[in-house]
C-alpha cells in the first residue's frame, strides 16, 4: 500500500478545564468517529493546558508527523484564549486581526445591536496566511494554516466547524470494520484469537472486554482496507468461537 | 512556592479503539477529577494506538517530565494487550510472569472452576521490579514501576485501581477553585476580565463559554493554592460583573 492511500491525523485539545476535570472532553470521540468514517486515520491525541509553550511544542510534534492536525479550544474572546497566538508562533508568522474576519464579525454584532468590543475583536485574530473555517453556529470563524485546522472547544461549534472543513480534505482509503460478538471472556479466547490474528495479519484484530458487573464478554473487531481480507478474518474468528463453544460443551458434558 | 509543594502528572490512554471512535474514553475525565481533588496537577494527556514504539515513546516523554504517569488500557489477556511489554521496554527490564500474580490468578480461576489458560497467564506478566495495584473487580492486578502506574482500560476496573493507588502517593497543596456565574457572553466581559486577571496574577482565571443553542453565557473559574488570593480574585470578578450589568442597564435606559 503506497503512502498516498493513507491519510493520517492527530488531535490537540487545548484547555486547563479538560485537565482539571471541570470539563469532560466530547470533541475527541466525535472527531475520531468522523475521521474514521472519512478514511482518515487518527493516530495520536494530546491534551495540553492554556500555556503557549506547551501548545507550540505539541503542535510542532504533531504537524511534522501527521498529515493533518485538528485542534479544539482556546479561540474565544478572553485572555485565556491563546490558541491563535500559539499557532502563529509555531508557523513563525504574525497573529493579526484579519480583515475578512473583522468585517464578518463587525457586521454580525451590528445586526444584533451588540457592541463589537475589543474582546470580540480578538476572535478575528489569526496567523497571517490562514484561511477561514466557517462557523454557522456563532459566526466567529476557526481557521486552517498549513496542515493545522483550528476549531472551537464548545462541542456544538466544534462539530459545525468540522462539518465545514472535513469535506475539503483529501481522504484515504476507508478502513472497513467488522464486529463479532463473543459471549466468552478474553481469557477463554485469547490463545486461539492470537492464532487467528497471526494467520490474518493483513487485518488488524482488536479485542475489547465488556464487564456487566458480574462476568466478562468480548467484542472482537476486525479492521482493514481490503473487504475480502476483513471478511475472511471475521469468518475465521466466527469459526474459532464455534470451536471454543463446542469444546466448552464437551468438557461440561 | 517550592517545587515539592507541587506534584505533577500525565495520563497516557492506550488503544486503537479510542482513536477509531469505537470507544469514547471515560477514564481521562475521571482521572482528572480525582487528581485535582487529591492535589496532583494533571498537565498533559496523550492517547496512542496499540503500537509498542508509540507507547514507549510517549511513556519516555511523559515519565521524564512529570512526577507521575497514569496509563489506561492494554493489560488484558489478548494479543493486542501490549502495555506491560512496552513499559518493560521503556524501563529496560524484562517482562515476566510474576510469581505473586501467577499465584493470585491461579487461585482465582481455580475457585471459579475456570481454566487458567495461557491467555489468562498473560495478565500476570509485568516488568521485573513492578509492584501490584490491586484489582478488587476482576482480580488481575495493574502495576506500578518507578513513577508509572499501569491500569486497566475498562472504566470500572480503572476506577477501582485508581482508588487503590491514589492514597499511596504523596500529594501537593490542593488547588482551590471558585466558580462565578456570568449571564453575559465572553465578548461582553473579555476586556474587563483581562484587567481582573492581570491584577490577580497569583491566581489562574479561566473563562468558559456556555451555549444554549441561542445565546452565550459564561462560567468564570478562579483557581489557586492560596484561599485568600482566590477569594479576592473571585470578589473582583463579581464586582466587575456588577459594573458591566450597570453599564448595560444605563445604555439600555
Amino acid at each position: 500500500m503506497t503512502h498516498d492511500t493513507i491519510v493520517t491525523a492527530a488531535a490537540l485539545a487545548i484547555g486547563d478545564e479538560l485537565l482539571s476535570g471541570r470539563t469532560k472532553d466530547k470533541n475527541i470521540g466525535h472527531l475520531a468517529e468522523l475521521l474514521t468514517a472519512a478514511g482518515i486515520d487518527l493516530l495520536e491525541v494530546r491534551i495540553v493546558p492554556d500555556v503557549e509553550e506547551r501548545i507550540v511544542e505539541a503542535l510542532d510534534a504533531l504537524r511534522s508527523r501527521y498529515d493533518h492536525v485538528f485542534t479544539s479550544g482556546g479561540i474565544g474572546p478572553t485572555h485565556d484564549d491563546i490558541t491563535a497566538d500559539a499557532v502563529a508562533r509555531a508557523f513563525g508568522v504574525a497573529c493579526v486581526h484579519e480583515d475578512a474576519a473583522m468585517a464578518l464579525l463587525s457586521a454580525h454584532y451590528a445586526e444584533r445591536g451588540m457592541e463589537f468590543t475589543d474582546a470580540r475583536k480578538r476572535m478575528a485574530r489569526m496567523p497571517v496566511g490562514a484561511t477561514h473555517i466557517d462557523n454557522p453556529v456563532s459566526r466567529a470563524p476557526g481557521f486552517s494554516i498549513g496542515n493545522v485546522h483550528v476549531m472551537a472547544g464548545v462541542p456544538s461549534v466544534f462539530q459545525a466547524m468540522l462539518d465545514q472543513v472535513l469535506p475539503t480534505l483529501p481522504t484515504g482509503i476507508r478502513l472497513i470494520s467488522q464486529s463479532v460478538n463473543c459471549p466468552f471472556g478474553e481469557g477463554d479466547i485469547g490463545g486461539p484469537l492470537t492464532a487467528v490474528a497471526r494467520a490474518h495479519s493483513d487485518t488488524n484484530i482488536g479485542s475489547y472486554p465488556r464487564f456487566d458487573g458480574k462476568s466478562f464478554s468480548t467484542e472482537i473487531v476486525v479492521r482493514g482496507r481490503d473487504a475480502g481480507a476483513v471478511a475472511a478474518a471475521a469468518a475465521a474468528v466466527e469459526a474459532m468461537l464455534a470451536e471454543v463453544a463446542l469444546a466448552r460443551q464437551a468438557s461440561a458434558g
